[in-house]
């Protein structure tokens, strides 16, 4: 039911060229999935999103466990069904979420005591109880539960919380019954590429369909990142997927690339065209700005999607200013639209050996 | 360029079914206009909205005066352009929303002093200023500036601001030089019908493209409105069509539509749209309700939108109660489809003569 199949290894960088099989669909990769936390993109219609392009997205079962609550999800059929999307979903562990949003968290052998961001309500989540809901939501792709190690963190502190996160998973691995979704195994490890790679090893010598990198993009420098990334693709299997978890910026991902990642999610695109900040052709875009006011150009006129197509940087700048709905829609088409045609273009780079060239072309305008 | 033609009167009512030609197009009538305030219907995609079958939408001239500037738009190569919306549009005068927004007004043969309620800067909005900024935007129906006589008024205090109304359509007409937008009068005169007969005598005096009803749902009963707009629609001509302002529920359009008005715009759908109440042909649903919770059925089973179509009502409570963006983009889309579906039912029921059964079946689901 699941397969990854390898097309092409680059031969100037480590990216690779692939695809991985999933019971609702195949998904190219490199992949950039959009975030869909409480199981909708914000400020997307489904049905928009798949013209954009999308080929699988991510939605958070932290979120989803509080509200409207893993039982409801599954008594509607699904996730898929419950929001209308019939292409693959991966839904990450909670972990992060907990680790980020959740209050008074109280790590232990067996999980995590904690408070709902929500109404404060105690929650008490273990790796049984993350697969458990993960099941009920019904994702093509779950993820092991793990702990997401803060930074910085001693040497002691990460390889303790590493190793916890190895128990974890075996754990995770152990209470999963559903054949028809993918498990993948998160590796941990902190900033210390000796624990990254005794986390890869070990959670690849417990077996999983693909392999995410846990705990990067935390607040590090991107350098630190870029190793850390690289170093732990380094010990994970060639025929499994790679999935960097919560990263980034465009450059991130062409960045990440090259370093051998397969799979990417982030809010980034969505929650920055929330925020007015927009991704081009010629670098960011802060759509607020006065100079906008009376630019009747399009945003990027290198861009295909309707924002580009339909509106101009003054119409864009006076539907921010009013706190229009339909600022919030248009930027996230805009911006989504970007960071999928980054993506294709990355694939198509791998393709013809230019990824060298969309690199610098990255670095000139993001860095 | 204009013209109205009066295809049916009803035998049974005075509902009249017609068509209005504007440089945009052509416009059935009875018909309802979406309110786009701010050069957009809120939460609702141009794209999606020429998909629900809107023929022609309103926008307020006071707050694209005062945001992003009527220069602007006019430079943008007016309103159509800069918002994408190629059919026919009708911008009212801003003379309501100097009544219900502006701070500080005071009320001079010249005109009204104001401040804007965004930034509180002093405005002087008079006659000619109304059309001048209307022409910069440059709808297919633009409105003379009157005063909305708050209720509950003295009869001397309404006749005084009728007058005054009356000398300020003069001044708009006169004020008026393209010839490719239609010029509606309105009608003033608060709650008492003497007064109101002598306003649409002297309104259609001067002589205009359209009339149109002000004043009205501004606090008095159903009763009083429905009487209003009877006696008012009574001294009308049969050949100009007739525009009763900011109304109303599914049943108001009916009722008014059967004493004799032509064309509706109103918040309403929109503004309960993203307030989670919905219309369906059960009645008003308020989506927030915990009783929807696990209700996998569709919002209305009788409506053809995509909310309707792709979602449940748990789904809506889900994104409703999480305040997802979405949640206000689905609500709309539905509310618009069923006003827009109802004003097509009443003009299929004036052409067969069902329009009181339709009557009796709208007040049996929402009086």
């Amino acid at each position: 039911m699941f397969k990854f199949k390898l097309h092409k290894k680059d031969s100037t960088t480590k990216a690779r060229l692939g695809e991985f099989t999933t019971p609702h669909g195949v998904v190219q990769t490199p992949i950039f999935m959009p975030v869909g936390t409480n199981a909708t993109v914000k400020a997307m219609m489904v049905e928009g999103l798949t013209g954009l392009g999308a080929e699988i997205i991510l939605s958070n079962t932290y979120h989803l466990y509080l509200r409207p609550g893993s039982d409801i999800v599954r008594k509607a059929g699904g996730l898929h069904k419950f929001m209308n999307w019939d292409k693959p979903i991966l839904t990450d562990s909670g972990g992060f979420q907990v680790f980020s949003l959740g209050q008074l968290r109280k790590i232990s052998e067996a999980g995590v005591k904690f408070r709902s961001h929500i109404d404060g309500a105690p929650i008490f989540l273990t790796p049984e109880k993350a697969i458990e809901i993960q099941q009920d939501l019904g994702a093509d792709i779950i993820v092991c539960f793990d702990e997401c190690t803060p930074y910085p963190s001693t040497f002691e502190y990460t390889k303790n919380s590493m190793e916890l996160t190895h128990r974890w998973a075996k754990r995770c691995k152990d209470a999963k019954t559903r054949d028809d979704q993918a498990l993948f195994g998160i590796v941990q490890g902190g900033m210390y590429k000796d624990l990254r790679e005794e986390s890869a090893k070990e959670i690849v010598s417990i077996g999983f369909d693909g392999y995410a990198i846990g705990g990067l993009s935390v607040g590090e420098t991107k350098d630190l990142m870029y190793e850390m990334t690289e170093v732990t693709a380094g010990f994970l299997p060639e025929d499994k997927p790679r999935y960097l978890m919560g990263v980034g910026t465009p450059l991130d991902l062409v960045e990440c690339i090259s370093r051998g990642i397969d799979m990417f999610d982030c809010v980034m695109p969505t929650r920055n065209a929330r925020n007015g900040t927009l991704f081009t052709s010629k670098g960011k875009v802060a759509i607020k700005n006065a100079k906008y006011a009376e630019d009747f150009s399009s945003l990027d006129d290198e861009c295909i999607c309707v924002t580009c197509k339909n509106y101009t940087k003054a119409y864009l700048r006076h539907i921010w200013m009013a706190k229009e709905i339909l600022s919030y829609n248009l930027n996230t088409i805009h911006n989504l639209t970007y960071y999928l045609n980054l993506i294709k273009r990355v694939r198509s780079s791998i393709e013809d050996g230019s990824m060298n060239k969309l690199r610098e072309e990255l670095k000139a305008i993001y860095s």
